[in-house]
């Protein structure tokens, strides 16, 4: 059995290379795909059409130059992993997984405890809620076992 | 022309009053909808179903209840306008524009500039960004105008 | 503000009356429907149409006329609750809600905590899970609120 | 001719072995897919995401953990086979069917004489109804046909 | 409760006045809605876009005017009733019965015995088959019973 | 029979006023909707949110403004009229009329001979083609008909 | 370029042969697909589930397992050809060309002039009309070209 | 990463070509497709069916008989990037972005700064705007990147 997991979310600590590697240890047949991770290149995704003088066209040209990437990958995939981190607002995130909820995608959220209450609303249309990555990778193992 | 607006995002301002007191000054044809504001409320919209010993579980039966709400009335909208505001996370304001773009439910944001950045993505999929509440009634007035 | 509710399953029981007059009583703008709830003219619904001398097809007649009013009423509704007594099978109460988690149109269950295990699938895709009348009646009535 | 059939219901006897061996017998291009059917690692499903103390949250996290899985591989089928057998309430069985019946997936029952009654509105929606595995391979013989 | 019916189908005897006048003599609350049943005034639909020298495409223009009513009126109904009779082709029933099926609208068929064979498929789909206009009035009467 | 119909298109003759006058005369129950086309209010249209220094992006805010209206607007009727005048690019009528082929929304087309080759995609997708507003007159008034 | 096309229709001559050796002809990259066209075998289709006394119920039976076939197939085609020939009533074409037009599936008519009127409503909803399978295989030709 | 691009609008600059080029230059897994872009022969693509003496409906049946081929390419496709030249109405292309916009399915506009004024409604809902086919190729290329 093969799946598509697109992981969605922070992109300040290595969460996507430990699923990856743990799905990859535990030979599961899935693709993994996101959007692009490297920071500095998704926030100048849009100056490839030219500079903006104002920071929120600039901001808006690149959101929807990643659009392009994400919105198809979310849609194409099976299962989205939202992660949140401690730091920064990952509004990105919340969009996606309401994104995921309208569409009817299955989607699991990553998240520490001290940030339960303020995910209420995004987990209760989430189908699991891990903590480690590890969890990620045994539901994942578990979910396409022949 | 009759509109109905979902009112999305913050309670903790009365911002939702100043939009409802501004459209009713320009006498324009708008029922608004929104969740239920009352915050102990809503946190315990669940503990009607008996009591949860899990903080994990309280939570997640009340978001699903005011799912019940939400869903429903976004659904039921011609517009959502999404309210970011300068404290506490709002992942649900960010799930809920997520939710609009998937459906292609047509929503504007209302956000202070100092969160451009990290809104890009909820911006780039709305039809407008407004900084005050002002602006939004603006907005309403001249989208209604016969 | 205003909700139309259908109510399935369970007909032996006088829970579809408790919920009308707990609404009621509260004052509630809520239009309930439902399936016919006459067990003998339900089953006979077919006979309009012509005797059969398979009960397979008298039942296959029936269940199709009935699903005339069913799938239209479910479909306009803002919420179903789905009742699972202690007595039949109650499958086309299962077959509802199953319909509805594909429409994703929100649904609660009503049913005692003696049949969680096997009703754990209906339950996951439910928006609550109540166990009395009295509750269903409190959630309406937060859920509609001013 | 190649299809994907998707097999819900009863986990107790072997009819998913009886089908695959039938169809493997007459060369049929079919992949056969399902929930898991172990039964006891079904019901741990959530457990990998750590232990509850409640009964009824143990079965809600697995539950939508099992989702994941049996909602995409339904998705992705070309027909479903629901089989009720003479024990348990099987309403996950009658739940996948009312998924079906609302995405228009075509669905085929398997169930003895005795049960045709309380199964009435899931065969008034289903494209076949069959009692023996022999006559499931055997319409899957009939479609597949070059 | 309220109804709303299309009458699909023959134009040449007087079944949508049998169905309208049982309908009001048993005090149904139904908005009965059909194509233009005058047939001059059908085939000629597309006269007021000017003239055409080819029959193909003076049928080809009448027929999309009269879509622009049939179509439009098809979706908005609760119910459809499609009527074959012992003359002509009536394509266009088997058609709106088809067009029916894929949106998962319910419809009903009206026609007598010695036609159960070519209208197989078409029989399928539907909710019920009727032989007599009075049948068609029960049935009707059943599902809008309070 | 009552419809709702919105007029795209051409702002600088009075085409919407020629079909509101003569369905009024022939007293059709219709509403006619439209996007805002006093022409310089719909160019300032996001100028309500404050001033932009570049031409593509004042643009950009005011067709998205707009789109808040005529999405909505084009979603809730029944027909379309989309107008062609012999002046202007008129990309947005073209835009429109894609965009009702999407949605499977019925519309007509309104231009004159002289445009017939580079309108074919667009006229290919139509219910109906005039080339006056007379005709378009014509049209509803026998699409209404009791 | 790869097509799949699904062929409707008339199953007692042998079109489905003349287009499937023209496209082999001309190299085209096409598989074909249509419902089983044994007629005897189609007829008896539901007999692999048991016999039946009653004629109309034996019809029903086929054309369910049937539909099992054909709904699946059309679905996953690129274009549907439907055939009417000069003999039987042939609904079940005419059927699955309201089918293709519910769903937004392109399909192109094959027949004489001489049933041109009774299948304008057809024709209406139709890419294209032929009245030869020559000249669907010159559109398939010129429609699949690099 | 693979995407299929669909090229829309003008047949009479390389536009295409150098996109094509461009992208193989860069080495990406990218799959073009497009209408038919020889214009004589698309003009020409109803005559398959037999000639006309009306220019309208000549155009007619060539405008459908292309939409066979676009409709499908364009709803098999994740990226659609629509061109608008200096000359020509290009009203289809227009016409295509609408149909996009419509399906969620994202675009890209390709045209020179004089007619962004024209074109905002159809920018407004596209993803991104380019000026150079090289600004294509480089959103191509970040878009796909590993």
């Amino acid at each position: 059995m093969a799946f598509t997991v697109y992981l969605s979310g922070e992109i300040h600590t290595n969460w996507r290379e430990e699923i990856k590697r743990g799905a990859a240890a535990k030979g599961l047949n899935i693709t993994f795909t996101s959007a692009v991770t490297d920071h500095d290149a998704s926030d100048a995704a849009g100056d490839h059409l030219g500079p903006e003088s104002s920071s929120f066209w600039r901001d808006h040209k690149s959101a929807k130059v990643n659009a392009i990437r994400t919105k198809t990958l979310i849609e194409q995939s099976d299962l989205v992993v939202v992660r949140f981190g401690d730091k920064y607002k990952q509004w990105n995130a919340a969009f996606d997984a309401g994104y995921c909820a309208a569409l009817g995608k299955p989607y699991v959220t990553l998240h520490a405890e001290d940030i339960i209450h303020p995910l209420k609303e995004v987990d209760a249309a989430a189908l699991a809620w891990a903590t480690t990555t590890e969890q990620v990778v045994d539901i994942l193992a578990y979910v396409l076992r022949d």
